[in-house]
């Protein structure tokens, strides 16, 4: 069979070898529920908690920082819906801003609370470069806002906001508003350490994002914010997430965060990639390369072609056996344009049309001219 | 060391010896996200739906019956918020009947939502031998109704509602109310295939129950059942769950799923093993066996011994390597009274000292004598 080359990193990324069989191998301490107390359940909780201790180093940040969740997108539903509800109980009507180019598991939320009427939505507009700027933000914040959401790293175009900075703008303008950061394109990517001693209130991440299993994430929050659940039951996580508590995701999410934290430079070779790919991409004719490349990170990739359809790039990257990504693959299923493109004022037909490739760690030079070829391929058959 | 017994199968399974290693392997095929449209999406897809088709069987019902969530109590938060929700939004002040002994994740389910002013709740009381009977169901039934919950299986007495004929009689008085069922308990214990051809309209459960990992559940809803997603963003699911599926717990709760359809009469070594008990313990004076044990699995014992604290007994089978649990062990570290033996008309006494022994594919009849030993050294010393 022929070599398969992966440039889908940002959908999700494989485990390293043998990290599944590390998983278990710490699980065979105990199989049991941590909130047992007794011999099997204690074991689980200080699995449980050695894996807390770890990833909460990843924001720089204490255990108590840390509610495991089912993903990110359980933990932007936790965040928005727990701020909103808590200020909709008392009366009012509270107002939040989100950028115009969030995930949708931060936008969709904002548009359920929107139509259901707990709260209303300013979407704020960023810049056709793909950041968000300071006075945008500001401008969006009035006296009945109660939350910020801006996405760290845009899941689309690996754009970086500038969220430490904006976080403290928001928080000049209006102290009291909760700042939350979608993460989850960041993590291990860019150092984090730096969170805990920030104002940001709270963090949304995901484990496969970074080697981990699928199905766990955390939502990191100082200590003293308090958020309405969003599963209610039990009790687990200190009151903040009930349901047994995930075990193999949380193990698997410790020991990563442990990796990440041990590496230097995670994105050294990506850069390499990817510089060698922007300069040769960025001359071929009716090629465009969307967002500000020097806010870019190195590990995404998103253009068009003018003149050629998504789909056919899509069928022969799948016939070069390139795995690559059309808009956001997160999107089920789905092909509607992207609305991170359009956000950046790209017409319906760049943003129905775009093609993201995405980087990681198995990421070689050679898959850039796997891929190079492909797009030349097209480029001299239009020219 | 010693041998460690372990009688708290209620709280969580240990999974078949390789079977982790089986997922694992499985996963080989891809570790794709199954949004993806690639080929390693499509491969984890195909992975993804054959684990469906077997869990639906399960309910004898049809692949797009199956919603997977984190677990029973996101499936029980998911469908109670989601009926509420949508009726909410019409501008109805809905009401809901719940037993006063459904496990918390109902249980607090319906007290956020009451108070929040979502809806009013009935707390349907129980029979002081621990089932719903049918004429208090009907009673608490109102105009207003849009939702009945029933816990199957009591997950502290082991005492099984009879959930068709309640459903039944529910429709009866009001065809378009929605009866959910906690079927966490009942799963992999009693046949749950004829479900999909009855009028239950959604189950919860989890796969940690019945030897899968932890972190990965199911709601079962009858196709035409339309809910309020709990979890908005990518529309995952179809739609009703978003977020990057939990790939290693979907194929292990397949693996599961097949393997309980695969086996016969699972609970007939635990029916020795529970008469075995029950006979020599309830001749134990002072010792009190909760429920109606003609309506009770053989894999739960619920007892007291009058005049000896429940701390007392926990610590004294701690100390005899037996694992076993004071009230409902997924109340994460509390030790308030039983609200379940309190619904029983039980004193706060005998609801706050009482131990719940629970069994399951491990149990041997060795196990049945270790905790006589232990029992029996109570009533000995203090008769």
């Amino acid at each position: 069979m022929k070599q398969l080359i992966y440039a889908d990193y940002n959908a999700t990324t494989p485990s390293p070898r043998g990290h599944e069989d590390q998983v278990f191998e710490i699980l065979q301490a105990s199989f049991g529920s941590p909130s047992s107390i007794h011999h099997f359940g204690r074991e689980a909780k200080r699995l449980m908690e050695d894996a807390r201790e770890n990833v909460a180093k990843l924001f720089g940040a204490e255990r108590k920082s840390i509610v495991f969740t089912s993903g990110a997108t359980e933990s932007n539903n936790f965040c928005l819906k727990g701020v909103v509800f808590q200020h909709f109980k008392k009366g009012e009507r509270p107002h939040i801003v989100i950028t115009n180019s969030e995930h949708s598991s931060v936008h969709n939320v904002a548009k359920f609370l929107e139509g259901y009427g707990f709260c209303t939505v300013t979407y704020a507009p960023i810049h056709s470069k793909g950041f968000l700027e300071k006075d945008t933000l500001l401008s969006a914040i009035n006296e009945r806002t109660v939350l910020v959401a801006i996405i760290y790293v845009n899941n689309e175009t690996g754009v970086v906001n500038p969220v430490e900075e904006l976080a403290r703008a928001a928080k000049g303008k209006k102290p009291n508003l909760h700042v939350h950061v979608d993460g989850v394109q960041a993590l291990g990517k860019l150092d984090c350490t730096w969170i805990g001693r920030s104002v940001i209130d709270s963090v949304s991440v995901s484990a496969h994002k970074v080697g981990g299993l699928k199905g766990i994430g955390c939502l990191y929050k100082k200590p003293e914010v308090s958020l309405l659940p969003l599963l209610h039951g039990g009790g687990h996580e200190r009151g903040w997430r009930s349901g047994t508590e995930n075990m193999p995701g949380i193990v698997s999410f410790g020991l990563r965060a442990k990796a990440i934290l041990e590496r230097k430079e995670p994105l050294n070779h990506l850069r390499t990639l990817w510089n060698h790919l922007v300069e040769r991409m960025r001359v071929l004719p009716g090629l465009e390369i969307h967002g500000d490349l020097s806010r870019c990170l190195p590990t995404t990739l998103n253009f068009t072609i003018h003149g050629v359809a998504g789909e056919e790039l899509m069928l022969r990257f799948e016939n070069a056996g390139i795995a690559v990504s059309s808009g956001s693959a997160c999107l089920s299923g789905g092909s509607e344009p992207s609305r991170v493109l359009t956000a950046m004022g790209y017409s319906r037909d760049v943003a129905a049309n775009s093609i993201r490739l995405s980087f990681g760690e198995g990421s070689r030079i050679e898959d850039a001219e796997a891929i190079l070829a492909v797009v030349r391929g097209f480029v001299q058959k239009k020219g």
